[in-house]
Formats: structure tokens, sequence, C-alpha cells
């Protein structure tokens, strides 16, 4: 590839996921200029950050901070910034500082964030977990949940205190559920004098009929069954209708509950698994560029990933409502999912340099590898898509070890897979958490 | 000893730092009820807080849930929450949601906190280090600064974002202003496209004429040299007199400078590391029992360490103004150091059951060990009171690694030494430093 004639190609990418990640460093020998922007400082391993809010992991051993992973690439300019605008017409990335980055070459990787359906209210209620902060929030609202019930001397105060409920029924929901599960039979038992905290209990609400729905039929009957083996009631077909400080009201909609009254559930620890939303920068995109947005406020992009209408922007990820183009096949919507996002970063990057070298770009092909979720310790569910297009499904113990080992052989960084290890392995054999700390004083709000 | 006679004392500790922690295990035979309050859910081991705040170490690597340290000790019953007020006649510990703790017995440990000698708008500016809370904060501070002065266009500010000044000569400042020198120069270069990290200032500022004020002379020069060759500028004599979002105002007082001028100096990132007060609760308990105390707000205790007239209560630690007693020498005051807390600890719980037991109590007498500290990497200063009462003193890499060995030694939790031991190898040899991990957003104020 020739050098550009003057100067080299100016690149931004906003947001370190694992899409932006992935992006720049396909782009590691390119004669380019990349500005690497995010509004945290590090890159976080999000299919383990529900170990961060249930106290199994330090916020360290899942997140690296992202000028560290580029020291070794000179061609990327790591900047801490909240871009609060893209102006299109400009070609320039708006920081909240007021600062401007001018870019030849765009690649959006903002991800996605929770959505309360319209009810954000809710929010404050059952906080959802997509950052550290968040897993901060969480593991402080379930830690302190117990120390209150243990003060708590009325019995149906310090029954709510000991109701744990997690809205959504997908990967998160189910890890979450099954992790306190373990939590309240597992690790706390023996620590408390007034209270016991294995009758704490854990409902998982699904919405639909069965949970872990990207996964086949089969997988969410075994995960459901693993779930209720660890002391989850899981409850489907349940819809929920307010969320306060008192608890959860919901109503059951499927054929299993003919009746259609909705029914209070007092708790003081709701988590938030059930809506994803596209980070809010995706509207204001669509509204600079002219793209359409689909519900969730992703941006409908070209095959090759680009914003229609503007070659020079690229749209990766939980930000992207993307299409897998095969050849001789319909083309089919790619999924939320980490290895998506990566691929999407490097099929972005290899587009940028086509352009680059005036020749054309290629359309996305997305390649499935299957599903996994976990459920507590010992059980979980895996659908690997092997390469002749069959599935391979399994679940119980071997897809725990399938899941950890893949988990653990992802993680970024040496290091911090070693320490990863070290901690689940204590754990495991100890059934201890580590991460037991909050930061904060007492109080609960 | 006999069991009492109607039902089990009651004794409640207040704090769970070193000296509540040792007097709630030096009871674990006793037939009596306590409880342990504390206001975080962890026993901190502060020692190595400055690892937390320079991202050396995770939280929970030095932090251990206070429940779970007691789980195999039946009389000891944990509650998490707030002392407001100690009602010494009534016998009760009144906590901030208004319930009462009645006792038999009390154990105030409720340490110290920062100080700013009535300068507390100071605070807001220069944070100090005595929770993990506190830790966040000032690790947030270093790493911003950072990323703040690579976004800086003017030159005057970026060397504002880049100038470190720690407030303090102890063992904490000393400790601060090293490895932060160690992070300009050795961790952070290479990650900059715009700054060059080692050129940032850090400048350690002590109003006396020497560092470290308990130890030797010789060694408070041997720590200076240490600093300086380290790259940390080192003030001595230097008077704080003002300090606010630009930075800090000084005055030199001492014979090296004749001049008494005050100097600005422009800096965004300043620790307090300068002034210990007793915890507030100290001054209540004096108004409660017409105890005396110190100008830091320490209860003066009687040589058993209860309070005067009140033999039921005991003053342990930093809250402590206490006299070491030993036959044949005039009383010294205790030094406000972790072992000196838990030999309090320890005493208190012993002549607790000696009062038990209708036995005369015995006056405390403090066992010095000598003290220590660290400068960066490879370099300290120990001085070693040996049993005969000579000194033993060394420097430099020496007394590094005997620093090293003995925090990971005292280190509470066999789980947490190995990690933290592996921490410390993988930091030392990459000279990486694993948790530089902003929670928070971009914001910085």
């Amino acid at each position: 590839m020739a050098p550009p004639a003057q100067g080299e190609p100016r690149i931004v990418i906003i947001g370190c996921g694992f899409g932006g990640l992935e992006a720049a460093r396909a782009l590691k020998r390119a004669p380019v200029a990349i500005t690497l922007v995010d509004r945290t400082n590090h890159h976080l391993f999000q299919p383990l950050l529900y170990q961060v809010a249930t106290a199994g992991l330090s916020a360290p051993a899942i997140a690296a901070p992202v000028r560290h992973l580029f020291r070794g690439q000179p061609n990327v300019t790591t900047l801490l910034g909240e871009v609060t605008n893209i102006d299109a017409a400009r070609r320039e990335v708006v920081l909240a500082d007021g600062s401007a980055l001018p870019y030849d070459h765009l690649i959006v990787a903002t991800g996605a964030t929770h959505s309360y359906f319209g009810r954000d209210e809710w929010a404050h209620h059952a906080p959802g977990l997509k950052t550290l902060a968040d897993a901060f929030e969480i593991r402080r609202r379930i830690l302190l949940a117990f120390e209150a019930a243990e003060k708590e001397p009325d019995a149906a105060a310090r029954a709510a205190w000991l109701t744990f409920v997690v809205i959504g029924g997908g990967p998160t929901g189910v890890e979450m559920a099954g992790t306190m599960a373990e939590i309240a039979r597992h690790t706390l038992p023996g620590e408390f004098r007034r209270i016991d905290p294995a009758s704490a209990r854990i409902l998982l609400l699904e919405g639909a009929p069965r949970l872990l729905q990207a996964m086949p039929p089969q997988l969410s009957r075994r995960a459901r069954e693993q779930l209720e083996k660890l002391g989850v009631e899981v409850r489907l077909d349940t819809r929920v209708v307010a969320i306060d400080a008192a608890g959860v009201q919901v109503q059951s909609s499927g054929p299993q509950d003919a009746s259609t009254e909705s029914q209070q559930i007092p708790a003081r620890c709701v988590i938030w698994a059930a809506g994803v939303a596209a980070s809010p920068l995706g509207r204001q995109l669509a509204q600079a560029t002219g793209a359409a947005c689909d519900r969730a406020g992703r941006i409908t992009v070209e095959p090759d990933l680009s914003v229609p209408g503007h070659p020079e922007i690229s749209v990766i990820g939980d930000l992207a409502d993307a299409r897998s183009h095969v050849s001789g096949r319909p083309p089919r919507p790619v999924p939320g999912v980490s290895p998506a996002a990566k691929q999407m970063g490097r099929a972005a990057a290899d587009n940028l340099l086509r352009r680059l070298a005036s020749r054309p770009t290629r359309a996305f092909r997305y390649r499935d590898y299957g599903n996994l979720a976990t459920i507590g310790r010992n059980a979980g569910v895996v659908d690997l898509t092997l390469p002749t297009g069959r599935h391979l499904k399994f679940s119980g113990y071997p897809a725990w070890l399938f899941w950890l080992f893949a988990h653990i052989y992802f993680l970024i960084g040496f290091r911090n897979r070693i320490v990863v290890l070290i901690d689940w392995a204590s754990a495991y054999w100890s059934r201890r958490r580590y991460a037991r700390v909050v930061a904060a004083g007492p109080d609960f709000d």
C-alpha cells in the first residue's frame, strides 16, 4: 500500500470495547494516525463483569488500561474523553470539553447501554450492568442487603431485604441469578448470627416463555433446570409492570398461569438485565448523516459496515444494525455479542485500508461460533456451531469448564489471565468470594 | 473462669481496624457475647493502602470482609453501622439508624482521620488517605492528571497537570511520593504521545527540618537521598499556607532558606499526608464521660487503657492518648502505629477478662519493634529495636526487602498474601501497575 500523498490519514475510533480495540489493533502496521477516544481509561472484559458485581473478581482483573494496551503501537494516540457530537459535514468529532478531533475516517464503536423501555425512573431501583461503576453499585446492593437483613428486627422487612430479583433471562440475568444463589447458599452461611443467608429468595423473571432465547430450546430447559437446582425461582412469561423502592410488580401472561392479575414481590435488591439500547451517540449520528436507526437506536449500516452516503464512517459492534452477507443465502442479522463486535472491528479496519488503497470494500460476513452461558458453579450451557454448520450442544459441568477456559483464554493480557485463574481456583475450592468489599459507607438508599 | 451468673456479658467493640480486630480475636474463647460494629464491611490493611492509591494493588487484595474473618468465632456478631453516640450513663452505643446496643463492657477503637489543622476547605483540593474510598479518589486524580495533560494544549496548564505535590513527610508521604515518582519515570513512559510522563515533577513538602521524624536522623537523611535519586523534590522546613484548585502556596521557614516569602506551586494533583486527628467519636466520648482529650482529640486513658471513672470502657489504637508503663522507667507515649494498636487490643481484652474475673487489671506496656518505611522500588529505611534495647538500622535494597516480607507476613488471610505477592512480583519485574483502573467517567473537578 502506497503511503498517502499529504501526511497520514487521520483515523478516529470512538469506543474501546471489543469492536474499537480490535479495529485499532488491525490497523497496527498501517501508515495512519489513529486517535482512540474512550470515556473510561480501560478496556473492559464485559463477559466477566457479572463476576465483579458478585464479588468474585476485583475490577483490575477484568479491566486493562487502554493506553497500556497500545504502548507498542505508535500510530495510536489514546484520549480519555466523552464524545458529545459527530459533525459529519465538517468531519469532526466533538468532545465534552469542547475540543474537536478532525478525521478522514471514523469508526464508531460506542456499544450499548441499558434500556428501561421508556421507564427510566426504574433505573434508580433496578441498576443494570454495563460498566465497572454499575458492577460496584450492584455489588454494594447485594452485600449490603444481607447486612441490612442482619440488623432488621421486623420479619417482613427482613424478608424483603433477603429477596433478590433479577429481571431478564438472557445470559447476564442467568449468570447473575446463578451466582447470587451460590453466594446465598454457599458463600455466606456461617457468617451471620441472626439471619440464615441460605433462606434468601432469588427470583429470575423473564417475559418470554423461555430463558436464553438465542439458544436452542433444549438448552433453555437445561438452564432452567440447573438454576432451579441452585434454588433460583425462575418465572417465565412474567412481565414487570412496576418497580419501586418496595419491590417489583409483575403480571403473568403465559399459558402456564391463566390469571393476569398483578402480583407484588417485596424486594430491596433488584437487578435489571432485560433491555439493551444502542448508546445515545447512535441517534445523534443518525441525525447528522440521515442514516436509519432501528428501534433499539442502532444505525442500519451498509453491507461493508459503513454509514449510507458516508463511506468514511463505519459503525461496528452493538451500535450497528448489521447483517451478515454470506453468498447464496439471505442476509441475517448479526447478534450483539463480543465475537461479532471483534469480527466487525477487523472487517471495518480491512475495508478502511481497502478504501485508502482505492480498492472495493467487502461485505461483512459473521462467523458464528455459537453461544454459551454459565450458571453458578459447575453448571452451564454451550451451543457450539461447528465449521460444518452442525451444532454441538452440551450442558452441566463440561459446559461450565468449557465456558471457564474460553473466557480465560479471551481475557486481554497474560497477567490478568493468571490472576483470574487463581481467583477462580480459590473461589472454587473454598467457595469464598474474593472481592466482598464495599468501598463506601453503610448508607443505603 | 466461671461463667457469669445472668447470661453472658455483652461486649461491644466499635471499629474493626487493627485494635478492634485484635481485641475481638483475643476474646475468642471467652464466655461473652461480642458485637463488633464498623461502618465499613471490611478490615483494611492500612499500611498498604498507598499501593491501592497508586494502582499497584486492587482493593480486595488488602481488605477482608469483617464477618468472614469471624465466621469461626461464634461469640462475635458483626454489624455494619455508624456509631453516632456513646451513652455512657445508660451504657448504650447509638447507631445512625437510631438503634441502640446495650453493653456491659465497651472497647472503642475508631482510629484516626485526616486533620487539616482547621483548614477543612483544603480537603477538597488535597484528599488524604485513610479509607478505600480515599484511595480510589487519589488513584483517580493521579491517573486522570496524566490523561488531562495529554489533552492540554497550553504549556503552563499542562505543567500544572504534571506537578504532583505530597504534603507531609511521614511514612505515608514518603511512600506516596516515592511510588508516584516510580509511576512517572518507569510505568507510564512510552504510553503517551504528546507528553513525556517522566517530565512530571513530584514534590514532597515537610514542615519540619527532616523526613520520618519517628526515625533516627541518619535514616531520615537516607530516605531523603533515596527519594531524590528517584527524582522527588524534597522540601523541608516548608510550611503550606494555602491550597486551592490552582495549587499550593508554601513558605520556607528553616535556616536553609532565609527568605520567608511565600511561593505558589501550580499543581492540579495534591495529596494530604500531613495531619492526623482522632475520629470524631473521641470528643463525644470525652463529653459523655468527662475524660480529657489531647490536642488531636484522643482520649487520655488510664494505664490499663480504661477511661477514667469508667472501668467498663476501654479506648485503644489511634483514638487513645496512652502511655506505656514499663516498671522503673517514666511512662512514654505510645505511637500511633499498627503494632501498638494490636498490642492495645490484646491488652484491653486481657484486662476485660480480668475485670470479669474480679482480678486487678494490668498497666499497658508497649513493646516497640521499631519503624520502617519503603521508598518506591528497591529502597527503604528500617530501624529495628532489638530485644536488648539496641537499634539495628539499615536502608536501601535490604530495607525494601525486609519491608516487603514484613508486610506480606502481616497481611490478613492466606489468600490475600499470595495475591499480593503475585501482584508485586509482576509489578517488580514488569514495572507495570496492575490496578490502573478508574471506575468513574472522565469528569475531573
